[in-house]
């Protein structure tokens, strides 16, 4: 460290507190790496605020002494935005994680403010207390905050009913990147007074400010919860299934479509979970309806609208989770599948998603397209098809290594990007851009949105200080 | 008209043809004048592009000349956004009237591709032959445009359900201030690279571009609908029923809550309509609640959820519509209303939203504050409490003129807003800002979100071409 960095360095120590204030290399070591390993970048040191003025002073700081603010929060993020950027500016982390009030919770209004450190998990559980659902789920959820979440505008399993995170805010407390505060905590539902400002800090990945709290949307409680676990002929078919399901006008609050080499691998490095169903059917799909009152009837509907499935052959086989703790066993197939994958070896993984009834051509065309280039890979596709959101993944034959594998078949996410692209679709449907994507936001982003991001960029952070050298490439 | 203005109309006509460009003023003059007859301007021309291309070049030739355009749609807004600004720089008026066309309907996918200048109430339509329903309804809707519905991010009646216009949109197609077209019309659910930039666009009431085309949302048909007409001793109790409605789990649509004496207007000036209980109860809520799936008891939770809410003294009397006729006659009362209050005399308008639970406080406070001001005035509540969205107006005494009151009540309106912002409300909350509202953006908002407001628009639109005079008030 320059010697101009460490008296910058000790003012910042100075305004948090040492302890609060990390600079031996053994307390940064977590804060340096992303948790898969693949991303690192060395911090002048770790800031954690506990309050959000003291992230207000500290971003003004930095502003003023050129230090970049990289943002981070539970750090589970896949695309290595909470980690500083090799290269670019003298940089500091700024955790939040000491900001993890849950400052209200008004069960009437539907609504909970937390601050951005709180797990989401425990913002699910103060919800739950006040008899609400805060809706949002996804496997990382009892490490993630509500900052990253939000900044990463999280996606998961329950987006086709209740919308990603974007959908769940009513108000938001940011620190701008010269350190002033914007606060519109406001817990109103409906305000036509100007620009939409609090949708350009969600999902930006902390790169036009610190994101501090949040005013959030409750649902109502689910007192009535079904859960499927079916084979099916084709994606097709599931599709069709879906759509009679939603088409009945049955709350369906997950739809899982899962290839049958994902629960051979479950059934090869899982050998504790039982698998519903036997490895027989191409495909499987896990679906699930819910209510929010008592005397809605969730079975039955959902065995009606099985019934009338298997009849037209959209599904071939079935079962019904009889219990809480079967139905738990159901989605720990789902949850715990990325574990079970990286035991079955190194895959390319993508994130795209296609307009719902573009998923089946997608998954024909994509297995063509791979199959075509690397003939010795298998395609591996589970996700949520009911947002079009079918994360494929290419896994390598046995014995290569990760980074052979990477250098060899690299290119495959480009392949199922591009075709997710001209189907209409995304490049990045839920995990966002970081650095990981930067080559394909500059490949297959349309090059006027990214003109005028980069434009909003220089307007709102002209100096550059937030979180640089994500989500934007280069010009 | 300047002779230079006549030959950059000429270039404008030539363009378009010259049927497509309006010149004489009796063709001008429904475009010259907001529908409430308030707000008055006059256009050089007023322009009918037949395509997005034509839209992008009329843009592009206005920006060239230094002409203003103003965006027009169905022109029901209630702030004058669609119409020139007097004193403003020379402007046309870009009509999308001929932008009518529905590209595409996915019923597997719920989507809809609407052209901006299709009526909603079309698209409605268009939607329920599909077997799907598009949400969003409000008084306006057989007149209102797809461009205007959500370049004001339009409310209504069911936001309460499925939220403001933005929340119905997957994709936009805009032109830019300098012509240009950003294509973002896919159909897509999940998408995180990069900044929201639709979220720009919508609510802005075409201050950064004209929005041509959106991708939007559908959702299942409903297949069950109730609606009560009840008696409430206070806006605490109509509360205390909403929440406890919302918190059994019940799909509530819509609640609106009602003030005696805007019944009484219906009385007196609306005697075809009957009205559903006798005029004894302070106040008085509508409704309804609904079900996708035709298996939902919706009649057995309305009547249950009524029985607890009256033994709980929530509600004193209540209605339920027996069919579908007596519900629109619910309904017409409700709608009508405004027609019946512009009868009853002039009136100070607001539209204000609280967070859902200060609804009660809000208009506790604004009662007193308004009596202490203008006894000889009388408050009028109707909105959406749901939303925390209630429409508040003070009437003047009988004899006043629409011009005297203004000039002795106008300040009103104020008295509302502040009390809207003091209890973390928004003084705009579906109405927009136009140029009605300019006086209350420039003493209310937030002068930091002014600020970035101020410079987003300068960003996006440098040399001020789009809708000059709205929505920002001058720095």
């Amino acid at each position: 460290m320059r010697n101009v960095e460490t008296s910058q360095v000790e003012t910042l120590a100075a305004l948090l507190g040492p302890r609060h204030c990390l600079t031996a290399a053994e307390d940064m070591a977590p804060y340096a790496v992303d948790w898969r390993g693949t991303w690192r970048g060395q911090p002048l040191a770790v800031l954690k605020p506990g309050t959000v003025e003291e992230v207000s002073a500290a971003v003004a700081a930095c502003a003023e002494a050129g230090i970049a603010v990289v943002p981070a929060g539970g750090r589970t993020g896949l695309c290595g935005a909470a980690v500083v950027s090799p290269g670019g500016p003298p940089a500091v982390v700024l955790s939040l994680e000491r900001l993890n009030r849950i400052r209200d919770v008004d069960a009437r209004d539907f609504s909970l403010v937390a601050e951005a450190g709180c797990v989401v998990q425990r913002v699910q559980e103060a919800a739950a207390e006040a008899g609400r659902l805060f809706p949002i789920a996804w496997g990382a959820q009892g490490s993630a905050q509500i900052g990253g979440m939000l900044s990463t505008n999280a996606g998961g399993i329950r987006t086709l009913r209740w919308g990603n995170a974007r959908e769940l805010v009513l108000g938001l407390e940011v620190v701008l990147p010269d350190g002033r505060v914007l606060n519109d905590l406001r817990r109103v539902r409906k305000d036509n007074s100007g620009y939409a400002l609090r949708h350009l800090f969600l999902g930006a990945e902390g790169t036009l400010g610190v994101i501090t709290a949040a005013a959030l949307r409750l649902v109502p409680a689910l007192q009535r919860v079904e859960t499927a676990f079916l084979a099916v002929p084709s994606p097709d078919a599931a599709l069709s299934l879906l759509g009679r399901m939603l088409g009945s006008g049955a709350e369906v609050i997950a739809c899982e479509l899962i290839q049958r080499i994902c629960l051979e691998m479950v059934a090869e490095h899982g050998p504790h979970l039982r698998l519903p169903l036997p490895l027989e059917s191409p495909w499987y799909v896990m679906v699930e309806l819910a209510a929010a009152h008592p005397a809605v009837p969730v079975r039955a509907m959902l065995e009606s609208a099985l019934e009338a499935a298997l009849e037209a052959g959209e599904c071939t086989d079935a079962v019904l989770a009889e219990n809480e703790a079967q139905r738990r066993d159901f989605w720990r197939i789902r949850e715990d599948f990325p574990e079970f994958s990286r035991m079955a070896g190194p895959s390319i993984a993508t994130d795209t998603a296609v307009p719902v009834s573009a998923v089946p051509e997608f998954l024909a065309r994509v297995e063509a397209a791979l199959a075509a280039r690397w003939p010795e890979g298998r395609m591996v596709a589970i996700g949520h098809a009911g947002d079009g959101n079918i994360h494929v993944g290419l896994k390598a034959p046995p014995g290569v290594t990760r980074e052979a594998w990477a250098a060899r078949a690299g290119a495959a996410d480009m392949v199922v990007n591009e075709i997710a692209m001209a189907l209409g679709g995304s490049f990045s449907a839920e995990h966002g851009i970081g650095v990981s994507k930067l080559h394909v936001m500059r490949a297959l982003k349309d090059k006027l949105a990214l003109e005028m991001m980069r434009a909003i960029k220089q307007t709102l952070d002209p100096r550059g200080v937030m979180n640089p050298g994500k989500v934007l490439p280069e010009g």
